[in-house]
This record gives C-alpha cells, structure tokens and sequence, in this order.
C-alpha cells in the first residue's frame, strides 16, 4: 500500500549537539531534493549515504541552515519507505526553521505521532507486539525495562505468542475437517485431542502471564508514595533516592505543595517516587490542594513509604494514617535513627508488621541497603535477577492474553459437558483471533490509531 | 595535530525518536568497528555512509542496541577528524547504555561540553569567532537571534574582522620599515599614514560596535521583569505573552513565590520574560524569599514592566515603586481597561512619562500592539525590521573591538603630541592583537577552555 509522505523532529527537544528531521514516505527524496542545496543531486544519490549542504526555502533562495542530509531508500528503512533524515544543528529555533520549509513542500505533511513506526508496522517490517515495544524501549527508565522492552522490540516475545498461535490453529484446522467431513466422525477422540492441545497453549499462556505482574512493575516503575506529617524528612528522603536536590527542601513544614514526581532506580527495582504535601489540617488554600493531591497519591501507589521520626512522640496523626493504611503495601521508615529515641517502637512494632519497618537515618545516608531488600522481597520474592528477560509487560497483551486463556479454559470445559464440536470450534476460533490481536493481525484501524497515538512525536 | 578520540551524546536528553552518540578522533573507527556488529567492517566503509547493525558488548557478546552507523572520515566531517554517529532509539536509556559501551573501548573518552566545536576549531576548519556563533545558533530563542548566529557561524563577520585587521597590518608594515630603516625618515608622512589608517579602521570598529547593542539583545532578549503589588495580573500577562498557561493562576494573593522565566518573541522582539512574586510585606517566611528575588530581578532588569489595574486606585506602595523606578527603562501598563475607572489617570501620567503608558486589558488580550510599539520605539528607534544581520553580539568581542578602539584611538593621539614611532607601534600592535584574539589567533588555552566549556555536551 502506497501512504503519503510525513515529516516531523526525531530528536529530543531542547539545546543539543544534533537534531534530525525525519520525511518517510513516495515524495521524501524529491521534496527533499527541491530544498536541498549541494554538490549532488540527492534524486540520483545512492542508498544508506550522507551528504553536506544546505536547507534554502525555494521561494525566497534564502538559505535557513547548514545541514547533513542522509538517504536510505525503502525498504531497506526503518519505515521500509524511502526516508530522509536532515541532521541540523541542535536548537529549537534551527530545528524548528528546517521543518517549516520542509512542511512547505507539496505533498508533505506533518507526521502524527508515533507514525512512522506505524508505517513500520503497517509495511509489515514490524508486528504490533513489536512496534509497542518501540514505545517501551523510549519510554524505559532503567536497564532492566529497557533490556525487556528490547527483547520485545526484536521480535523474542512475538514468535512466543507465533507458537501459542500455531498451536491453535492446529487444534481450529482439526475440529474444521472434523466438523467438515461428519463422515469421519471420531468425536470423542477430539474431545481429547483437543484438551490435550488446549492445556498445551494454557500452559504457556500461564506461562507467560505470571511474568506479567512483574514485567508491568519494571517498565512503569513502582509507584510509590512517600507520606507522613509535615517535616519528618520526606524530601530529604527523595532527594537521596534520587541523589540530587529535585525538591526544595526547608526546614519550613509546608514547603513542598506540588506533588513531585521522580524515576528513581533503587539497586534494580525502578520505582516512580511521588513525594508530597506532608498530611495535616491547613487552612493555608494552596497548601489545602497539596494535601488533597497526597491523599490521592496514597490512594493510587503500588508502595507506600511511610515516614516516622525515631526522636518524636507518635502523633495521633500518624496512629490514624497507619490505620487507615492497615492493607495497603507499605513500609514503615523510621527517620533519624542517628538521634535518641522519643518514638514507643513497641507501639509502632504493635501497629504494622515487623518485616515492614526499616530502620533509617536520611541523613547519614543510611539503612538504603535495607530499604532495597525490603521493596524487593514485597514485589519480586527477592529474586529479582534472574537472567530471562521475556516479560509480558503490556497491558493490552495481558487482558488478550486472559481472555484467550478464557476461551481455551471454555473450550475444555465444554468437551465434558458434551457440547456440539461447532460450538467449541467458536472457543477456539476466538482463542486464535485474541492472539492475533497481540500481534496486529486481527485489530481494527481505530485501536492502531489508539496505540500509537501514545508514541512521540518523530517516532 | 593530533587529539585523542572523544565521545558524547550530541542530541537533546529526553525522550525523542532518535539519538545520537558523536565520536571523534584517530581511533573512531576502530573503536565503533570493535562494538559494531554487522554485514560490513566499518574499517573497510567509505566515508559518508549509513550502515545497519547492533552495538554490542564485545567482553559478554551481548547486544545492547539496534542501531545505524554513520561514517564520516576526517577531514570531511564537523571536527576535520574520523566522525562516527551512532543512530540509536531515543530514549534516555537506550541512549546511556550504548555510550556506556563506547566509554568501555580503550583510548576513548567522554567529551567535555563544546569539545567537538573546539576540535573544529583547533584543527582548523572555522575561527573562533564561528565557533563561538554555533552555541549561538543552539541557544537562539527567536528566528532573528538565529539568522543573525547563523551569518556569524557561515563567517560574515569573520571576514569583516579579518578585512579590519588587513588595514592595521599594513599600518603595523609601515611602522616596522621605518622603525627598522630610519635612513628612509618620513616622519610626518608616516604620522598622517597612521591617522588615515587607523581612521579608516576606526570607522569600521564604529559601525560594528553601533550593532552591538541591538544585537545582543537579539541575541538574549530583553530581560524583561513584570512586576506590580499582588494580584493586578502580573501572572495573567506572561501567560497572554507566552500562550500558555506556564505560571499557576490563581485569585489568591502570593500564589507566584518562585521568579518564572520564559522566553517570548512579540512580533520581532525577543523577551526574556520574569514573572515576579507580588512586591508587599510579608510575615510568609517562603513568599519573604519570593519577594526578595522580585526586588533583584527589578534591578538587573533591561526593561521592567509595571502593571496598574484600571479598576483600583493607586496604592502607595505603588507611588514608592513608581519613585524608585524613575530612572529605569519602565512601560507602565494599564491593566483592566475594560472595567470602569477608578485609577487616577492624571496622577499616572503626572509620575511618568506619557509615552511610557500602555493601557491594556489582558483579560481581552487587547493593547498587544501597542506593547510591541512601545518596546520597539525604546529599545530599537522603532527600527527593527531592517535586513542586514550582521551584528556584533558576543559580549567577548564587543569588549576587544573596544580594546582595538582605544589603541588605535592612543595611535592617532600619539601622532599629535609627537610620541616616537615605535612607541606608537605598541598601539597599533595592540590593536592587531584584540582583533586577531576575536578569531581565536591569538588566545590562551585558558580563554580558549572557558569559551568552550559554556557549550552543551555533545557539540
């Protein structure tokens, strides 16, 4: 299928060295040829080159920037159309002049987000499951997500739900001959037969999904709030997870109003810090919505870390946030540890579990090691290194997964309850199609729509 | 000369399509070529050519990242020396790993900031002057204050210094066959030979030096401080200025604490835009700060814009700030011109100048232009739309033409009170040598590493 031809930044906005225009599609090499000017032709130029010169706007002949032009021809291209990337120098203003004359070619367009790995896609160069991971490989915020995010990007993932999808449509070929040609009729050995390939495809499902808790953890981070009264620590505590001064820290309580957010990497785990407005009654209005945001906060986190300091009296503030946290998954962080002791540790011990109490002094940078330990036996049982990276970590992937774990366990279930073989063929059938969904196969244009419209722009 | 090999992220840290790692030096090549796995050997590549492949950890064989190469062979590259790019997926990660892997070869370093720049530099291929217009050209905060870097950066300039020093050299020749042969004593011709000379020089340094104003300012924009008491919507009018809601509006008094910058282009002119805490007493201990750096930005401010409402009477905190303010560059702005009366306008243009008024009502986006006007008339004469760019806008070169001005300006003294001609020598020497250290001829390591330094990694 032939597309129109789409441009847009690649790069980062902001001040850097580089910055690239990209233009994919039948029109880029001509209309880039139209502005380009150098010492050769870029029409004539030879795949996978660069080459020197200048962007000019054709109207005026005023030449905008120096640039270098680089060529690779479709499909040997990251959207298997022709593509053409100007790299100009890296300023919002340089970037920004380059694109209007290019987007002031006929033709061109400026490209959605996300869709020149929908081009990908839509080419065939990619399947869904992968052009996801593109996403995911940007967007990672530690190793771990991004080592995942590429397995998946590389297709790992994908010929993993191939074989899933084999086997289905194995099981789908046998009950249609079957249904096809009564003649041959041996139902019950495909009731058998078709438990027997169910169980296999359930048991690589089960598989698959049991990693999916853990794979969405490490691609968004834990989010984890951090709350306590006001001036306990609970910047400072940021501020060393995240080893800068992101927050203003004051000795001043009510200082933080906004809630910050923050990717940290404790060790392996990634953890999305939220820290926030410490939790009182104010009268203060800007300070009311900070502490209003803090609830919210906590009621959202995946982890709460909740802050006592070891030289204060428990407040009855405190003896009510615990309480109302009493099933939440928190942990319970007594600051200054460097100081003498005022807080009862009998009451605190009788008011949480021991195993979620880290003794720390924020200060003194210490108990970190501790902390880490403590996060990773909550979400991971410890064992978070393990080497295999394949992770289902995509939400979509999850609940198509689930349900073609649904229609499978269906389909088992109606072999013993003698149901007719054309109605379990419906199980089957739509056991194979949500698979084909993960990889693209079988989706509508308004769901790829949906999901790259959640990429960067000049992806 | 030969410099060890560097490497850097050259794009815009942030999530992006694509970012690039710069490598410069003798062992480039050899160094990707090491972590480059792909059909080709990049040793054997030809220059200027895109190659696809993955980076990958040449101790545990693992692939980091799937990537193109790009080669560009010295002298035909942005430093004159071996340049390899690495194309990777944008992302803050992806983008760290593979650096990581290059930082690992042997003989490879990270770059400092301006380190690629300054290679260009030493080895050549632009002055200093160029160089120091490609931080220009990144950090251009408008098309004007590019378009002007960017004549800087193609060495417009350049060739007028250099046209500039050819004058003094030939005045310096004259001066050093006198000196050297007395026999030919011409005295009083050589005296009007130095007037004319450095007359003419002089004329020169004029007429760059008369640019000089305007174009720094084109080059960072007016600072610009709003400021007014609490709640006359100081906040309202950057947000007008700047489209988008880039300060917290609220109706509560002393929402702003922290002093807001952004930059703003209306119609041609650049602004640097301050948004200020209310200027009034105080008990808040976090708004007292907030207060504080309002009074500064006030006084390192190139242009204060101090807004009255329309619909209030002047307070006399306003009538001490407007006292305090006389001999500033002030626009008072009449904000709220859409409510009926209560500001006594007669007192307003009895305290300030009447061309200085500007009555606007921000709520209706309405008086805009006349701001422009105004700011244009101040800081302009009105006249900014003239077409030639060439300004001299680098406070280090403004500073050495006004060093070669007062030298030449010494020579021709010298020649009227009948100073001997090798102590005039010494001026005119002088004068060749600030010009020359405008290119970078004649500058120390030290000023060459503090030039650079001011640059963003990676360029």
């Amino acid at each position: 299928m032939i597309y129109d031809t789409i441009a847009a930044i690649s790069t980062a906005v902001g001040e850097g060295g580089i910055a690239i225009i990209r233009i994919s599609g039948p029109d880029a090499i001509e209309a880039t040829a139209r502005i380009f000017r150098s010492r050769i032709d870029l029409r004539e130029a030879e795949s996978h080159t660069l080459h020197y010169g200048h962007i000019a706007d054709p109207k005026t002949g005023e030449q905008v920037e120096e640039v270098i032009v680089t060529l690779m021809r479709g499909p040997r291209s990251f959207t298997a159309e022709d593509v053409v990337e100007i790299n100009a120098h890296g300023g919002v203003v340089a970037v920004k002049k380059v694109l209007d004359v290019v987007l002031l070619q006929d033709g061109l367009r400026l490209a959605e987000p996300g869709e020149f790995t929908k081009r990908a896609f839509l080419n065939g160069r990619i399947d869904l499951m992968q052009a996801e991971a593109v996403i995911d490989l940007i967007r990672s915020k530690s190793d771990r997500a991004f080592s995942v995010a590429r397995k998946q990007a590389e297709g790992t993932l994908s010929k993993r739900i191939k074989a899933l999808r084999q086997t289905v449509i194995e099981l789908l070929a046998h009950i249609e001959v079957n249904i096809d040609y009564p003649e041959h009729d041996v139902e019950d050995l495909t009731s058998a037969y078709i438990r027997e390939q169910s169980d296999k495809a359930l048991d690589e499902i089960g598989k698959l999904l049991k990693t999916a808790n853990e794979g969405k953890i490490l691609r968004e981070g834990i989010m984890t709030a951090i709350v306590g009264r006001p001036n306990v620590g609970k910047s400072s505590l940021l501020n060393m997870l995240a080893q800068e001064n992101k927050a203003i820290v004051t000795d001043i309580p009510g200082t933080t109003r906004d809630v910050i957010e923050e990717y940290v990497t404790l060790g392996p785990i990634p953890l999305r810090l939220l820290d926030t407005a410490g939790i009182r009654e104010t009268n203060d209005v800007v300070e009311k919505i900070g502490v209003e945001r803090s609830h919210t906060a906590l009621e959202e986190a995946d982890l709460i870390l909740f802050v006592l300091n070891y030289n204060e009296e428990m407040h009855e503030d405190d003896r009510l946030l615990l309480e109302k946290m009493a099933d939440r998954p928190v942990i319970i962080i007594i600051n200054k540890m460097d100081l003498s002791g005022k807080l009862d540790m009998d009451e605190v011990e009788r008011l949480c579990k021991p195993e979620s109490i880290v003794r720390m002094s924020v200060l003194e940078e210490e108990g970190l090691d501790l902390l880490e330990k403590t996060i990773s036996t909550m979400f991971f049982e410890g064992q978070l290194d393990s080497g295999d990276l394949t992770y289902v970590s995509n939400v979509r992937h999850i609940s198509l997964l689930k349900r073609a774990q649904q229609s499978l366990g269906d389909a088992i279930e109606a072999t013993h309850s003698g149901i007719p073989i054309d109605l379990i063929q419906i199980d089957v059938r739509s056991a194979w199609e949500s698979l084909g969904e993960i990889l693209g196969d079988e989706v509508g244009d308004s769901l790829i729509d949906q999901i790259f419209s959640q990429f960067c722009l000049g992806k």
